[in-house]
């Protein structure tokens, strides 16, 4: 399959997903959001389900590269930014989205090709937070007495949580992410850079 | 109903979620659960959604029962208890009852009756954490700094995110409870009651 084939069957699996939801779903509804032929769909992908792991991988190398590498930026800033942006809708269809990536977590337990590639993002995630902390406190911009596993793991958790309860009960997401930036600013970052400038 | 009927099929409710999952329960797997035959569950119940409606309500009746009143203990051993409580699998088949829970919390979003239920789970979480929080400042156990109304949002979200991973990626539940743990001792609770026995 050419690149660009699999690039418009993403962007017609995310399309379809924000309309119908997953439970729902069907490779009619995903056929009709792209140029190709339901039929087209089943010469690349034998199931929806096949095609949904494929979307789940698509969407992996596609956040893997969003979020660059792990370098330049002052830690206490990149650390803040990455756990806003976890917290912060973007784009079209996000609730939407969110909403439907929410029932493909929920048939993780029943499914291991979902359950894989989700562990890659919430590994992804956890390595990324753990990386920017030991930085942090390489760099005397994190709190030296937190320990980066436990933190990173208590982080993912802490944005696992605001994403469920913004897309089931509709709990504001923007609230959220003020609570967990005020968790940052008081118990992970030094109190200001000046401070600990000898470090 | 009487109430003796309407606790079998809540129980078989539970069981039959436990052993099919949400997606793919169907009225006669419930009736398998409980001496009734199908047709009696269809004459209290139109739907299977009418019964897991039906169902969540029983959950919540039996979960403010559950836990009591909020006086008596020391606010500082509520608080950790309430905490670890909810992140603590309670007799056989919980961690498949949570699993279909995620399930029914996922179709939330589409389900106006599901969305209200699961809602009302929130709130009285967050009311009952934010009532102990409360009492911890007012006593001098908890740190008076703190917010109760944000600290309290903060653990609804944290104690979600904790199942959630718990179910999805099979992140440890004891690793989280532990984590947590050391949130509420170093951040929310005051050193030691000792220091602040003049408060």
């Amino acid at each position: 399959m050419s690149e660009d084939t699999t690039e418009e069957l993403m962007g017609a699996t995310y399309r379809a997903l924000c309309k119908h939801g997953y439970a729902s779903l069907r490779m009619q509804d995903i056929a009709d959001e792209s140029t190709k032929s339901k039929a087209a769909l089943h010469y690349h992908y034998e199931s929806k389900h096949d095609l949904l792991v494929a979307f789940l991988e698509h969407l992996y190398e596609q956040f893997e590269a969003d979020i660059g590498a792990d370098c330049g930026d002052d830690p206490a800033t990149q650390l803040v930014t990455f756990v806003e942006d976890r917290l912060t809708p973007r784009g079209d269809g996000q609730k939407e989205f969110q909403t439907a990536l929410l029932e493909i977590k929920a048939q993780a337990p029943y499914d291991e090709a979902y359950r894989e590639r989700l562990t890659e993002f919430d590994q992804l995630i956890f390595d990324r937070l753990r990386s920017i902390l030991q930085r942090g406190i390489d760099h005397g911009v994190v709190d030296d007495e937190i320990e980066p596993e436990d933190t990173a793991a208590f982080l993912v958790e802490h944005i696992n949580g605001a994403q469920l309860r913004n897309v089931t009960v509709g709990a504001s997401l923007e609230t959220a992410r003020h609570r967990l930036r005020t968790y940052l600013t008081e118990q992970v970052l030094v109190a200001s850079e000046m401070e600990h400038s000898d470090e």
